[in-house]
């Protein structure tokens, strides 16, 4: 019952859970901010694969009701006791350092550093990942039994911070498809080494468009990688007039661990990407988290901010704030997996799949059922499982190819999954019994 | 508070569940088919009761994707042993052969009669039920013990069956109402020695056809007994003209179980039939399944395939597949009882009863309540539970009966009977407190 | 983040519960019904507190399909044994005797007067509420045990009651607002001593009357103070052409007990008057039940008829009817407290804090995030749990402040208490974030 393969089905090829996670653990090292070398080391890193776009946005341009921050640099920072043993480095793990702490250098009391400390104590062994991006201070982050232990003494604080006008960074790539209609994957890459956040997503969409690249799409997929927030929000800046091509779109973030997938939906509710996820999710055979949209949580904030308002919906794996390593130490290689990055990856590409095939037919004999048996279609007499439910695919399309029905409408309708649904209309067709009717619309949600 | 009796009240006359049961006894041994003597006889029987319009369509004629068959008849059929013994005989139950097995004598090992032999290895003492209409093979079907219980040596097996260019017979009843608009009610006629799939179908058609003979009613009514699939096909292709006219259809099978009652409504989800079937079952007292359209099952495929997505709706009892009892030997007259037959046809009789009698009326008093208690309608003070049942209706039919809302949207907005709804409305109406206002456009949904 | 206080904060003042308990106390023994003396001393006693508008319609007078009763007053009543000592007297508690019981004077055999004496059985301390108001009877209302101790011997039944032409008492209260916009705030005055049923009503419409004058409201907000079903269709005849005005009304009734809080729901089931309570119950942190549309409860059965189809719902505690104390002496003043009438005026105060302060506001920058931190608008980092749900109704805000949707609507999509939300639209709009974009059309449901 096979015809040539498809898009989502070419997109799975080779060793999908390693290749990502050997680029995750890759990258993991890496400080990065909202900007700096980090970034565009992480950039470099991503462009090793594909041929990706490289933006530079000067310090200070304003975008929107924001402007470009300044870009921080990190050379050193430590805190050492009165004995020189340094308690924390920053060369020990990036998360020990507040992201753009301002330069400091002097002796202080415990009590006074101790105002200018992170700790978990209901997760004493893990250093919190703290971030001050618009409110000048500086802060540095540890175990809580960690600090518990300093004596009662001065410690000499040192951060070699620097500031300067210099550029946010971003990358983007551009899938070209048969028309100009587009699907955004968008990921952040402005948190330093947390494994799920989001060296995963990085690694994940990176794979993607490594193989993507030399398929015929019937979509143009652009992939971006910034940093979140000011990145998005610099992106959306720059592309007003292009973003009415976006017709559906995905931001995908911490896709390593081995929880729900989880999906929340754009603000729309009922866009084509917010059916697409929830049909496939629901037939994925894991446990699923189908989310009404909120305006809280990653870049899907300003791609739904009301005066844009896309059908981009968010894509994870454990829901959002939802485990306990989350914005921790914690959240390092230990915590992803190759098999859960393949699974993953795998969900994005039905989707992909869903979105390149759905299309309407129209049965050529709308009046009473076809003489399936004739032409050999009924393989399901004595009926093993698969049988049954491709006689009912069968029924299904032939029963709602009306001109008016999709094949995900079918699938939805049917209960069944999408490929079995594509690939029985696929067979009808070949027999004659259907005749494509036309796309559907990907403006119509 | 009674007016004058209703079609459904004059349809519920005689010694019902008697009068079925014993035309489906009558009925039961008849060896029937998709074509062939077994149906012409079958057809007979019912015209002994009312007079059906019999219509022979010739073997080849095409209709739509399919051709008519050719006639299948069975003279014999049995398989012998070594010493003679008659192992199985259709001459005893007519389940023993695959329905249109091709002629076949010869002497075969037990190995080669295996595979042409049907058991039921879960239900080791019962016959299945097999056809084979349009792959040319030959089968017999016997208890799973039987088969097992044979010695290992040669066979000899009689099938004297006949293909003919013959015809398909199929019987129609018209009983014709005050308007043109059809409500349909189709029962299969194709299945062998089966009491309740589908002689009881069949049978209480024939009493309703029957019982409804003299009475004036709104609808028309019209009666199919039609071989299953291709017996709806050839009628749908012979009257593609005039289905528009068919306001409300259902099917009907196996109704002489203990089980359900079961509707499954039509494609449209939301027809008339529909909502009629939803509230009369909710308010039957048994266990009713409301199951949504779904494009497997009896001849409602046909009828709603898209090409005419006609209003019609399947009745059962016990959900179809859903009891052991389905396509075996014990589908016998044990299976039906004349209590579930009686049931069954009330339901139904409600159901034309809704149809023929949903209307609109206008409170003449729209402002405020009308004083009930010197009409003398306030039967309720102290109350009994029925008078309190029947001092909503009034208020319910009082705030509804705006022009809009019809006796059946007042049933289902107070979860009242659509009976006591109706009555209620009687009695309002006789005390000058509605005007009718206009019917129910049948074609409305 | 607190603006100045709002409407709904104005109405909150004083010492509430104890004030409406005394009021309910005060008027609690006046011997009510639907005519006569003791509500024209209800009337004057609310009369104590604000300007009530009396009206008198002669009896007689014709209000659609009914007539303004003769009015019915009590001189006496009482049952006296053969020893003269009185069994049971209208003196004592008022609801001893059936309302509109015709005069009487004459001994009856023990028999005789069981016919005219009602009880409950299975409360059989409790004396019932009965009235019959328009058929002509006579009856006495008891404890049951009373009833059960009495000898088998004569008594003398003694009942001075006048039927006269006079008048139907009713009483209104008009708080003029900035526009004509009006919400009808209505309590039934007919019953007797019955505490909850419904001296609470009327002595929290009195309170909430009172502390509203002198305050500046966009809409009117009409009291009316009626007898039951006569006294609202009395009111709804004389006012045919004003109703057009009424945007949203609630009927208070029982509203001193502990249960609850109820509401049920207007005709139109989707009104503003619905979402607002359906909204504010749900997160008043009671067990509220909120109730579809019936034609059975008190005066919204009026108001709700199909000739006015008013957007007026029930607000209640206990549901009407589910409370053992309904109708029997046992609604006396220890079934209401302070406590609870306080808490239900809180709730009526918040309604009309949401109808008056709902409205549409734009926000100043759609496209991405406005920078909330430079603003210091981001409170809740490290976060406290009401930081966290204002930053949450900051970003609910911001996303749905197109135009389109209402400070309700977002209350309701984000699940946040509304007064929560329009604090919060109030401290953007200082911030410059938000432009106020028009009242909501107070006729739109």
């Amino acid at each position: 019952m096979n015809g040539p393969l498809t898009v989502g089905e070419r997109l799975v090829s080779g060793n999908l859970g390693e290749d990502i996670f050997a680029f995750a653990a890759e990258i993991y090292p890496i400080c990065r901010s909202i900007t700096g070398k980090g970034v565009r080391k992480t950039l470099q890193a991503i462009r090793s694969h594909i041929n990706l776009e490289l933006h530079e946005v000067p310090t200070g341009t304003e975008i929107f009701d924001w402007a470009v921050p300044r870009e921080w640099n990190v050379r050193e920072a430590y805190i050492r006791d009165q004995r020189g043993r340094k308690i924390v480095d920053f060369a020990t793990s990036n998360l020990h350092l507040m992201s753009y702490s301002v330069p400091v250098h002097r002796w202080v009391s415990l009590a006074e550093l101790k105002q200018h400390v992170y700790t978990l104590p209901d997760q004493p062994d893990l250093i919190p990942y703290r971030t001050s991006y618009y409110a000048e201070n500086w802060a540095f982050c540890m175990p809580h039994r960690l600090l518990e232990s300093l004596e009662d003494e001065r410690y000499e604080v040192v951060i070699y911070t620097e500031f300067s006008d210099g550029s946010l960074s971003y990358g983007e790539y551009l899938h070209k498809g048969e028309t100009d209609d587009e699907f955004l994957l968008s990921a952040h890459i402005c948190h330093p080494s947390l494994a799920n956040d989001n060296c995963s997503g990085v690694a994940l969409l990176t794979h993607l468009a490594k193989r993507m690249a030399g398929l015929r799409t019937r979509h143009s997929f652009r992939f971006l990688f910034a940093p979140g927030t000011i990145g998005a929000i610099t992106w959306l800046a720059r592309n007003e007039d292009h973003v009415k091509h976006i017709k559906h779109g995905l931001v995908v973030s911490m896709v390593g661990d081995g929880g729900g997938p989880t999906y929340k939906k754009s603000r729309r509710g009922d866009a084509k990407i917010d059916r697409v996820l929830t049909h496939s999710l629901r037939h994925c055979g894991l446990t699923p988290t189908i989310l009404e949209f909120s305006p809280y949580g990653y870049d899907e904030r300003q791609y739904c901010s009301p005066g844009f308002n896309l059908p981009v919906g968010l894509f994870q794996r454990s829901q959002f704030g939802g485990v306990p390593q989350y914005h921790t130490s914690a959240d390092n290689l230990d915590f992803i997996a190759p098999d859960h990055l393949a699974q993953s990856y795998r969900l994005i590409a039905e989707t992909i799949d869903i979105v390149e095939n759905d299309m309407v037919y129209r049965n050529t004999n709308p009046k009473c059922e076809p003489q399936l048996g004739r032409r050999g279609l009924y393989g399901a007499i004595g009926g093993d499982k698969d049988a049954v439910a491709a006689n009912m695919a069968m029924l299904w399309i032939l029963n709602l190819s009306d001109g008016i029905h999709s094949l995900l409408d079918i699938a939805e309708r049917a209960n069944l999954p999408f490929g079995l649904v594509r690939k029985t209309a696929q067979l009808l067709h070949r027999n004659g019994l259907l005749t494509p009717y036309g796309d559907v619309d990907p403006s119509k949600s």
